[in-house]
């Protein structure tokens, strides 16, 4: 029995002895150079599922994602009794929350504004709004969701989010599916974007979105590049119908040099760094994921292969 | 009996409805030309108060700042029993929680890094942090210092305080004095200045205070300009001690065009719009102060005049 470990050295460095410690009875097979019996690998660990894994590892139970994300994997190529598992870890959560409050206070409080005026060296005193006559929106009712609101709770905001199946929140008004999508947005200042990517969710932060919302709202996004249409956000922002976005995502990434959103004024830009599965707590993660799997215990972070997440 | 309202005319036209519905018999004079007769002036409302105003006002009682600092009075001009009140409304403790929660994320999230990567479009994620590996400290423990705690909480980050007087708050390690100064500053990751402007926090934020943070440290001021040895600031940071700055005051301001704070590319600089006092809840504070000098209750606000604050 065996796991092939296919990503980076470095995580494969902190990985390997978590594992010998935790599951001694398990064969690491560090590479595919270091597969000495395929017939053996059960497992795979992998940001990029191989093109068709069956052939190659006949006895493949379940490929796990070295990461939060599972998007890149392409389901339609997976047996059906293949399972795929994401590494769902506590950091997560925390550093999705400590990003996404960060992105709502810098649109809260004008950061761009002032980004702009520093590099202008011009001193000049905008608003200053009180939170709790704002409403803030999440898209994305999920453990990353809810965290955040649990922390934009304190502040005072007025909350509100949009998911695909009802939920339940305590001080949160929330709305479900398509339909009640255009309510959730005409009542939302400040709109974050948490969702997984799927067929649905491709481009839902497009021209139309961008109008439902009123005028002066902002957007925080640390969902998927894939999501946001990029010439939508520009004509919204020049427009003036939107006044500012904190994005952490784009398509493609890197970013090319010559993108508008590199300049543009009133956006601010980070490169994919809202949250980092830690080495170590997903090492263990996994080590978890494979013992639910053998004792036919419910798997943390398994994917539902239909719903895409 | 009358109130010499001495400060911008658009305050004023706020103040001076709210005034003639709460004291109707108080006379409301709305600046210099407005004074009929100098011996009914029992209270000024200025931000800055008039040299030797008894020799004008001779039964002048109390002088209220029209803003939540006092800083820019001389208590020593001031006859020992004319009163010094300051507008403490509700909104500055949440304005000045939502800006340094701001400041202290942008500080944890290394926020200046990705600017200037913006700025010079270059797509490179850094590290992320956990909160719960790192110490906010606060200087300052009044009301705003106390709000700023509370919405910290939360996130995780362990927290400790500095004041002049022993505080006892709840999951925080607070520290007092100068003797106990160091200490505070050794163990403090992400530092906070919240302390009023006095003559022993004149210049407090200087080379020996920051030799004393640990390598990595960075600052969030909020407090006054004057507070803060600028020359000793861009040392620290350029020699890497400290990572990074997030500052909303500075002496003087305007800062001129030609300060290195404006370029600096681990510095964020914001015009002092941390906190502005709400033109009505002001209103309503001096009334309030008014009315419980009136029936010798405890003065919201009241300055003990030694102390400076």
């Amino acid at each position: 029995m065996a796991l092939l470990y296919l990503s980076h050295k470095q995580r494969g460095e902190v990985w390997k002895p978590i594992f010998a410690r935790e599951l001694p009875e398990l064969e690491f097979y560090d590479g595919l150079e270091a597969v000495r019996d395929p017939s053996k690998v059960r497992f795979i660990a992998t940001w990029n599922a191989p093109a068709d894994p069956l052939k190659t590892y006949p006895n493949l139970e379940m490929i796990l994602s070295v990461g939060a994300g599972v998007d890149q994997f392409d389901f339609r190529a997976l047996p059906e009794h293949v399972k795929v598992a994401r590494m769902v870890t506590p950091s997560i959560a925390e550093m999705m929350r400590d990003y996404v409050v960060l992105g709502v206070l810098a649109m809260h409080r004008q950061l761009p504004r002032y980004i702009a005026q520093q590099r202008d060296k011009t001193w000049s005193a905008g608003r200053v709004d009180l939170a709790r006559r704002k409403t803030v929106g999440v898209m994305g009712l999920g453990q990353l969701g809810t965290a955040v609101l649990e922390a934009l709770r304190p502040f005072g905001f007025k909350l509100s989010g949009w998911g695909r199946s009802p939920r339940a929140l305590d001080g949160v008004q929330t709305f479900v599916g398509r339909n009640e999508l255009p309510a959730f947005l005409a009542g939302t200042d400040i709109l974050i974007c948490l969702l997984p990517l799927t067929e649905e969710t491709e481009n839902i932060l497009d021209a139309h979105l961008f109008a439902a919302l009123p005028k002066g709202a902002t957007l925080v996004h640390a969902g998927r590049g894939r999501q946001l249409d990029h010439d939508a956000l520009l004509d919204a922002l020049d427009t003036g119908h939107l006044e500012g976005a904190f994005l952490d995502v784009t398509e493609p990434e890197p970013l090319p040099a010559e993108h508008p959103f590199w300049s543009h004024p009133r956006l601010v830009l980070t490169p994919h760094v809202a949250t980092m599965t830690d080495f170590e707590e997903g090492a263990l993660a996994a080590v978890e994921c494979l013992r639910a799997h053998e004792e036919g215990r419910p798997i943390p972070g398994l994917v539902d292969k239909a719903r895409g997440y």
